[in-house]
C-alpha cells in the first residue's frame, strides 16, 4: 500500500508530494486516516536539522488526529473507525523499567513518530496502538491535534509537580505551548503569572485564564515578582533571563525546562541552595499522562487558539510559523 | 554573665579570647555549657567574609555539644543537665508557613549560630531552645558534634529525594560532608559511588561503605558512569565538571548542590529535558530533619572520622583545615 505525504528532499527545503510504500500490517500496529495535523516548531527544527538528526526526504508531524482505518491482530486498546490521536511518540521498548512505568517517553529507544520514519504531513500514517489515544467526544479534531504534543509538553509538568488549588504557576512565553499551559494551569485552580518579553501580549494571556502578566524587559516588574512562584514552566527556545527567574521563584519552588535554547543554563549556585531551589526538565509525557490529559481537556474545555491550513498550503504554514506570526498553532487539514 | 569565647577581631585574623556579656535568659531560651564544637568550611568563608555577611569581632561555630546550664521558664523539649547539640541555625519566627512546616532553614528570618551573634567557639552558648536538639546516648560528644551541620546538610537531601534500599547515590568530593554522606547513603541500603577528582581517596571511600569509586580526571572511567545515578550530591566548593555529572545521572535523577563553587552552575539544556533531569538546592536541614538524623546517626552507628583540638588551639586547628590536610572534620575541645 502506498501514503502520499509532503516530504523536505534535502535540508531546510520546501516540502513536495512524496509517496511511500508500506507493506504488511504489524499485530500492535494501527493505520490512521489522518483528517488533521498540528505543526509544531519542532518540526521546523527538524526541517533544519538544528538538532543533527533528522533524514532525508523528511516527513514532519507528530501532532496527528485521524480514525483508525485498520488494526493489527494483537489490538486491543482501539477499533477500526475510532477517532484517535499520536503525538511526539510513536513506539518503545514496552520491556525496561520506564515503559513498565508509563514513562515510555524517556525509554532508551523511544521512537519520535517523526525522525527515522515518516510523520503525519501525509493521508496516512502507522503506529504502534499504545501510541494511538482515543480522542474525548467534546474535543474539536482540529483544536485536539496541538494537544498531543503541545498539550501533553504543558500537562506533564504540571502534573508532575503537583499544582493544585492556589499553587502559584509562571509560565514563561505565550507561543503555542504557553497558551494552552495557561488554560491547563488555571482548570487546575493555580494563580496563573505570565512571563513575557512581549508586552502586547497581556489582553490574551489574560483571556487564557492569566491572573498576572511580567513584562520581563520591564526590571521593575520583573524584580517585584521575586519569590512569587512554586512553579515555572518555560516554554521560550530565545535564551531568558534564567537568574530572574530563579530569582521569581518561592523556596522550594521549581523552574521546568521544556524550550530548548541555544545557549547553555547558567546561573549562581548560592542563591539555588540557600532556599532549596530546583530546575527540572520535561518533555511531552508518557502514555498515561497523554491519556490523561486528553480527559482533563475535554472536562475543562481547553481549547488550542489555531490557524487552520489545507496541507497542500503546508509550506505557507511553515513560511508563516517560522516567521513568528502564528496566533498560537498551525493545524493542517487533510 | 560573661561568655568566653575565640573571636576574630577582624577579616581573616587569628582568633583572640574575647568575652561578652548576656543578660537576663529568654524564656524560649536555653544555656549551653559547650563541650565541643566542630569547624565546618564555612566557619573559613565566615572569617574571610567570603559571603559579605560577617561581622567582627567574629565568633565562629555552629557544631556545638555541651549540656543544658539553664533554661527559660517556657521551654519544655530539653532539661537542666541534658546533652544537646546546636547546628548552623539558632532561631527563626516561629510563625510563618516554613516553621510551620518543619522547614525553620527556610524562614525568611532564620537566625544563625554565628552570623550577627557569638557561636559555639566559646565555654557557652545561648539559643532558641527549638534549635537544641538532644542528642541520643550512643553518640560520642565528639563525634557527634559535626552532624550538627555536615550531617543534617548531607541527610537531608537523602531524605528529601527518597533514597531507600537499591537507590543508587553519588557522593562529589570525599570531605568533611561526604565522608558522613557515604555513611548515610550506605547505611540507607543505597548502592554508593564517591566521585572525586584525588584517586589516593579510594581506599577511605570505600572503608565509609562505597561500592564504587569514579576518579573525575580519568575521563574514561568519568564517561563509563554515565546514566548510573539516581541522585548525586555535590559537596565540593570547586568548579565542577558539571555535564559529566548530569551525564552520570539516570533519566529522573538529581544533583543536588550543597558545596558553593564560586563560578556559576552552567549546562546545556537539551539533555537535562531529554531525559527528564534534576538539579536541586539543600542546605542544612529542618528541625524534623535534625532529630530523625541524630536517632539515625545513633542506630546505624554513624561515625565522622575527626581530629580533636584543645579550644585554645582554634589557630592550629583553622590553619590545618584551611590547608586541606584534615580528614575529615576538625573538632575543638573545651
Amino acid at each position: 500500500m502506498q501514503i502520499h505525504a509532503y516530504a523536505a528532499p534535502s535540508k531546510s527545503a520546501p516540502l513536495t508530494p512524496y509517496t511511500y510504500d508500506v507493506g504488511e500490517i504489524g499485530s500492535h500496529e494501527v493505520e490512521i486516516d489522518i483528517t488533521h495535523c498540528g505543526i509544531c516548531h519542532s518540526d521546523l527544527h527538524l526541517l533544519n536539522n538544528d538538532w543533527g538528526i533528522s533524514s532525508y526526504p523528511f516527513v514532519p508531524g507528530h501532532e496527528v488526529i485521524g480514525t483508525v482505518a485498520s488494526a493489527g491482530g494483537a489490538v486491543r486498546n482501539v477499533t477500526i473507525g475510532a477517532r484517535v490521536g499520536i503525538g511526539w511518540q510513536a513506539g518503545s521498548c514496552k520491556e525496561c523499567e520506564w515503559c513498565e512505568g508509563k514513562f515510555e517517553n524517556i525509554c532508551s529507544t523511544a521512537q519520535p513518530t517523526c525522525v527515522g520514519r515518516p510523520g503525519g504531513f501525509a493521508n496516512k500514517i502507522r503506529v504502534d496502538s499504545r501510541f494511538a489515544f482515543s480522542v474525548p467526544d467534546g474535543l474539536d479534531s482540529a483544536e485536539a491535534a496541538p494537544l498531543m504534543c503541545a498539550g501533553a509538553t504543558m500537562f506533564t509538568p504540571l502534573r508532575d509537580h503537583d499544582v493544585t488549588k492556589g499553587s502559584r504557576v509562571g509560565i514563561v512565553g505565550l507561543g503555542g505551548l504557553g497558551h494552552i499551559g495557561v488554560q491547563f494551569a488555571h482548570a487546575m485552580g493555580a494563580l496563573v503569572t505570565v512571563f513575557s518579553s512581549s508586552p502586547a501580549k497581556e489582553k490574551e494571556a489574560r483571556a487564557f485564564g492569566a491572573n498576572e502578566f511580567v513584562n520581563m524587559r520591564n526590571s521593575v516588574d520583573f524584580d517585584a515578582a521575586a519569590g512569587s512562584q512554586d512553579l515555572i514552566l518555560s516554554t521560550a527556545s530565545a535564551d531568558l533571563p534564567w537568574i530572574g527567574l530563579m530569582n521569581a521563584l518561592r523556596p522550594k519552588g521549581t523552574l521546568v525546562l521544556l524550550g530548548v535554547p541555544e545557549g547553555e543554563f547558567h546561573v549562581p549556585v548560592f542563591p539555588i541552595i540557600a532556599a532549596f531551589k530546583n530546575v527540572a526538565g520535561s518533555n511531552t509525557g508518557g502514555t498515561a499522562r497523554i491519556a490523561e490529559m486528553l480527559e482533563f481537556s475535554a472536562k475543562h474545555k481547553i481549547r488550542p487558539k489555531i490557524e487552520k491550513y489545507p496541507m497542500p498550503k503546508v509550506n505557507d504554514a511553515l513560511e508563516r510559523l517560522g516567521r513568528g506570526e502564528v496566533r498560537y498553532r498551525v493545524v493542517l487539514e487533510a
